[in-house]
């Protein structure tokens, strides 16, 4: 099944010409004479040869493939955003190769190797939570003229465009919301602080409890990442404090799924006793039996405009303006049962 | 950002030598001498080339990348085989590559061209529902040295090796299970019925009611796609009739769900007034307030023994025997609170 596949070095063996004979022959090119190119031909058939794409991409230099990086492929987020994509690039005849970082800076930079060995036009990348190393990205960029692109988790570096929504205004107008709904004691379940995005989502919480004059209690943000686990785990937690939570703003919708399924363990009523508000309006808030508010991120949106931006640097690279450009879109609160107290 | 890739043509150029004897120098043949090396690996690296396993690929036929074709990648069934096929061939030092296909024969024909010319050494897919036309499949074996291999949704293609689950005894199961319960008029929102999977859970749904001696009725078989809205609709259409159902047997977890929302939305009772049972243990089955039965796929373990079955292939090639294997895991019942009433 996987034997080896006949290339133009064993065409130009067979017919002991030179191997750039063979390529120009196959290519039609006019140096080569009808004679040369039948006999090549002739033998390609015969010895089963198949021409293919990549061999003309790596004297083109496209591949019109793009690769994308995410950490997971089965969340609503990631994969709204790689279907905003393919809708962006499908009509300009680009296709869209997928892989998964399962969250692990070691296996992202493994796909990305594995990316630029595909030759692929443009990587777009949602960095792992444990990315620290950008050198790589770094010397991606000075040497294999593969453009890269980052969305949602970013890390800031010269000369890689970024799209982002605005965290920070999403997490304020959550946590203004559940202090509007009369919490007072309002928790934050924060998500990996080495990643900008809930860096920024912990400092919306903060200003919003600020420009509240109520106190910003460190105490209150609870380091969690983003599973169902997490969430449940850090509200038994908490739960056995002396300053309990009325409200639980949770910077993922799996740990704010988790602090439900535990609200409802304790014999607690949401939105009554706590409420919650999760973040990026993965579709099972919505299913729920008592529904869950979140902030919606427009993956979709964010997936177009990432296509977008490698369609125009093609264009503005055409006339010699290469532009980084930084985009931000507005996040949109959804309020649901969760929160709804009033 | 895009610009023309420098090539070994380009060096050839520059240094005014053959393209095999650049390829040589690059690629350190014994008959090329240390002074035409150094030459060449100056020009390249003054040039800007970046020397790619894709190059060496085309030569020796293999990248160490496969290719899988999912409908969907962010249901938990598909992203979970991509995640068995991961781990199966990860230490095996494969990278996976992932495409979509929406669902679209058109488009699975584009992304299977697209991981041909990536020059994958296999590529798993899970077929489309509107695929009928195998014959490019059938080509691409006959002529394209790139081992297939179907997982879950399949054709039956001689040479190709496929790994499905008992869909039949998945639905059979299920099915007698709500008899065992108690339930008389058992409907089934069947899934479409191009897809053998589909065909073989309405099988296992007929020959469970004949089985038990339960009339089966045409009436009760209703052709739906999988998704929740298709499942509400159904759920509607089959409430106005006479004969009501008192339990769905559902092909789909997402049309399960439908049912189960607009079951609520009737004012009736699950499990007392109606039964429901999904297929495939999507996660939310077992979230929801009031879970849902389902019938659970082992999507890891399909998604490792595909691998298995690539990494084997490979072996049983090298001593000359190519065998094609016909798979079939056994399916699990989950029965929870949807389906219980006894």
């Amino acid at each position: 099944m996987t034997k080896k596949n006949t290339t133009i070095y064993d065409i130009s063996k067979k017919l002991n010409v030179s191997v750039a004979t063979v390529s120009r022959a196959l290519n039609n090119h006019p140096r080569i004479s009808q004679e040369t190119k039948e006999l090549v031909m002739a033998a390609a058939k015969e010895m089963n040869y198949k021409q293919n794409n990549l061999a003309t991409a790596l004297k083109s230099g496209e591949t019109k493939t793009v690769g994308v990086i995410v950490p997971y492929i089965n969340t609503n987020f990631f994969s709204s955003v790689i279907r905003g994509l393919e809708e962006e690039l499908s009509p300009h005849g680009y296709r869209v190769i997928i892989c998964q970082s399962h969250d692990d800076a070691d296996i992202e930079k493994k796909q990305l190797t594995t990316l630029l060995h595909t030759q692929v036009d443009c990587i777009f990348i949602s960095i792992s939570r444990n990315t620290s190393d950008m050198e790589y990205v770094k010397k991606i960029i000075a040497t294999a003229n593969t453009p890269i692109i980052f969305f949602d988790r970013k890390k800031d570096i010269p000369g890689i465009s970024t799209i982002t929504i605005d965290d920070h205004r999403g997490a304020y107008v959550a946590t203004e919301h559940l202090i509007q709904q009369g919490y007072k004691n309002i928790y934050h379940f924060s998500g990996d602080q080495n990643l900008e995005i809930y860096q920024n989502r912990l400092n919306g919480y903060i200003n919003a409890l600020k420009d509240y004059n109520l106190p910003v209690i460190k105490e209150n943000i609870i380091n969690t990442g983003s599973s169902i686990e997490e969430g449940i785990n850090a509200m038994k937690t908490v739960w056995k404090r002396k300053l309990k939570p009325d409200a639980i703003f949770s910077a993922s919708d799996f740990t704010a799924l988790g602090v439900c399924k535990e609200i409802k363990n304790l014999k607690l009523k949401i939105p009554q006793d706590i409420g919650v508000i999760g973040f990026s309006n993965e579709p099972f808030t919505q299913f729920m039996e008592l529904s869950i508010s979140s902030v919606d991120q427009t993956p979709v949106l964010m997936g177009k405009i990432s296509g977008n931006v490698f369609l125009e640097s093609i264009k503005d690279n055409s006339s010699g303006i290469s532009i980084e450009k930084k985009l931000v879109l507005a996040p949109t609160l959804y309020i649901r049962e969760s929160s709804k107290r009033k």
